[in-house]
């Protein structure tokens, strides 16, 4: 699967980071749907996440807190599917209760495959409702951002040794 | 439970319906998720659901198509939540697939409680993602039109002779 094969996949809405990473499916999976993991990798350094509540089932909580140079920014979501070790989708839209979301940014559909040898291919494909927010979110760095943060993934889930 | 005892209600957003039907809530929920049922009470009549697909599973296709008045409206959704005889949660934020809707209009949060002695205690929750969301879902007759196929879904259920 590359960016171009995958399903549904719409230039104008859709953002797309693929990466094949040197740490295994499951652990990668557990770095994100543990607090305690996640912190440590998921913002861009040397910002940092501050806050983290996982309520990992659909609809449950997908909320984190980051400290980007001194502002505090809050996010909420929550989980749409949720398939151990392979696939995991979450969203801005609604907050715990489905609570639609004002004006919701993106959905991210996360999906891990197996390449052996402790090996993954990660993809991640950021959703938008137009075309407008996807371009901001592309302006807004999504590329650079996500690629840096699956690197930081890597780094970190090799770090814990498995 | 009533609607103001609902977890989360929020007089804003949400626009609640409570009825208790006379008819067990398995087949309720057999009538709201099988599309051969469903065409027969989901609207209002004289107006006629054309064309019906039903994926009950988290992230499946909840698509109808209705003619009213020689107007053909399509609505496309997923369901969020699906606990059988129980709970359906769909919205049209969705298409299958979990693509976003640019401007989604509303998320249903339907129970069926069991009351016993073959009688179910009906509630729809319709969550909008602004007032004026909600509002215009007022004003186009949320009450009298949900209030309608509620009556319309408990004789079609009753006459299914279970």
């Amino acid at each position: 699967m590359t960016p171009e094969t995958l399903p549904d996949f719409d230039p104008a809405l859709d953002l797309v980071l693929q990466r094949d990473l040197a740490a295994p499916r499951e652990v990668l999976y557990e770095c994100w749907t543990t607090p305690e993991h996640l912190i440590h990798w998921f913002v861009p350094k040397p910002h940092r996440v501050t806050a983290c509540h996982l309520d990992v089932r659909v609809g449950g909580a997908c909320n984190t807190t980051f400290d980007v140079e001194g502002t505090v920014m809050e996010n909420k979501g929550v989980y749409l599917e949720v398939v151990p070790n392979e696939r995991l989708v979450f969203t801005d839209a609604y907050s715990e209760g489905w609570k639609p979301a004002a004006e919701p940014f993106m959905t991210a559909i996360l999906t891990f495959e197996d390449l052996g040898a402790g090996r993954t291919r990660y993809t991640a494909v950021a959703r938008h409702r137009n075309a407008e927010t996807a371009r901001q979110h592309a302006e807004m760095g999504f590329h650079d951002g996500w690629g840096t943060v699956a690197s930081q993934l890597e780094a970190y889930a090799q770090g814990l040794g498995r």
